[in-house]
């Protein structure tokens, strides 16, 4: 087991993330970063950290003893703008995710774990950047994959992303919900014996009958009655203004969310930065902080590490 | 000042909330219940509760050491169905609504304080309603209103309640979410010197600069200048995944939300049942319970009174 680390955006809290948590021993087992070597070794003496950082050519050179670096050579040191969105960062934090991903596909690589990227800052050199996931997704020939975000208060998956709203509704198709459903239900099975999953409806009140629109009837619920009829524990859809407490109170496993925000309001509200984003359904494992790049902070070496550590352990337990 | 309170549908726990209220001395003031005499005394016997429920003809008749109630004689002892929709319970519950509205419309209440109705229930008779709200503004002749829900911990207001999500994006329109803007300032000036208003996003991520629907840039934005220009202290559009921590946090008095969701969702999870609903804009004032019928549990004695008794208190501050 090798797990990959990118280092995100240059710019942002990635680096000494990495090297904070390093230093601090949180983070176990064999663990390679997918990076540069001179942005790290600059982090490290701006913040005067004591940590043994060492280039690898080959990724499976690992060594113990060192925050191993397998070194792309994209940004050099004089190039960083610390704090501010730059198209070299931004074009360098792209690259660091597609040759962990491909490197994932040809097994170098057991999972990945991505440090945040900046969105601005990388389309400022690929305008149809979207996202980690879309871009994983789409080096896998994959589209069907969903984001969760997990955590020990409550654990979320989406049908619909990073999507203008009217495209999240015309997005509500029972095949698209059922797959959310079904990729749900077999991740959770990897560490519960028989997940409970609920299914959160689009309308307010799940569409109380029909009433406010027609798509809980005629596709979530179908979708839902799929799941059941395959065996699944699945509930919906149910009203989304209460299905958030329930599962926060453990009547559930999971909340299938319909649209970005239905999952992610509640989620930041329990837990801001101890998520942990996981790419369900693709070729590769991965999984993500919870938080941004945090230019505001950045190496100033206060950033938490904590969404790291927790993303990390959990590609560990998804790798087994 | 004369508060009414009307008895919600009577196969719930409208009743028992009004006479243990009662009975703990939990509202304070000038009252009258709209509803039915017959169901009060009964719902009194059931519980064994020793309250002096008087029954008065003429609103103005209100005797100090009594629970003084206007007896709208439709709902009878014998029709009663406990803990289950009834047409006859909720044709009753509208009945005493449409009431109590058109007293508050005379001058003869000062407010009106709504215990739940069962909307299933009323729609057997009348399939058109959709809520409170929206029938009390009707018999005001009036359409630009808001719902807020408001508790210590946070409060949201709603550019769209009860219509499809569908429907809600297109009703996200600059002067409709002025308007809500310019009812929340309006309502919060009672209490609050400068109140700070949040106005959250369409779109995840608030649009992202257009990437993720145009609503934010063309609609939200416009509204907010609009009102900033009036020398309100208002911010947005904020990404709606954020911006209910950061008011929890009480860096804003109030968040105004752009469908049902967006703001039910952080109200139910961070106060199930203390929120109180406030209808803003009509020329009544109204105050609600932010809880159901809860059919499970009525006339055992075990409703929780809370939320009854913020949204007595909170129209008695409107009032003022």
């Amino acid at each position: 087991m090798l797990i990959g680390i990118t280092m995100g955006d240059a710019s942002g809290v990635g680096p000494e993330i990495i090297l904070r948590a390093y230093a601090k021993n949180e983070i176990k087992g064999r663990f390679v970063v997918i990076g540069d070597y001179e942005i790290l070794e600059y982090c490290k003496e701006v913040l005067k950290y004591e940590v043994p950082v060492r280039k690898v050519d080959n990724i499976s050179d690992i060594a113990d003893g060192y925050l191993n670096v397998y070194d792309m050579g994209i940004l050099k040191k004089d190039e960083l703008v610390i704090g501010k969105i730059s198209k070299k960062s931004g074009y360098a934090a792209m690259k660091y995710v597609e040759e962990a991903t491909k490197l994932a596909l040809d097994n170098k690589i057991s999972a990945i774990v991505t440090l945040p990227m900046n969105k601005e800052a990388t389309r400022l050199s690929d305008e149809t950047f979207t996202g980690h996931t879309e871009l994983i997704a789409k080096i896998c020939g994959q589209d069907k994959y969903t984001m969760m975000l997990a955590s020990d208060k409550l654990t979320v998956t989406h049908v619909n992303t990073h999507v203008s709203m009217e495209q999240a509704i015309r997005n509500v198709k029972k095949e698209k919900v059922y797959d959310v459903i079904k990729l749900t239900y077999d991740a959770l099975k990897r560490f519960i014996q028989e997940p409970k999953i609920a299914v959160a409806g689009l309308n307010p009140h799940a569409g109380e009958g029909g009433s406010f629109g027609r798509e809980d009837i005629d596709e979530i619920a179908p979708a839902v009655e799929k799941a059941k009829s395959e065996g699944m524990n699945v509930e919906g859809p149910l009203p989304p203004d209460t299905v958030f407490l329930k599962a926060y109170k453990k009547q559930y496993d999971a909340v299938v969310c319909m649209y970005h925000d239905q999952g992610h309001i509640p989620m930041k509200l329990l837990d801001f930065e101890g998520g942990v984003n996981v790419t369900l359904g693709l070729k590769v494992i991965r999984t993500s902080v919870d938080h941004g790049t945090a230019f505001d902070i950045a190496y100033k070496g206060i950033a938490s590490t904590r969404s790291f550590v927790e993303a990390y352990n959990f590609a560990v337990k998804l790798v087994g």
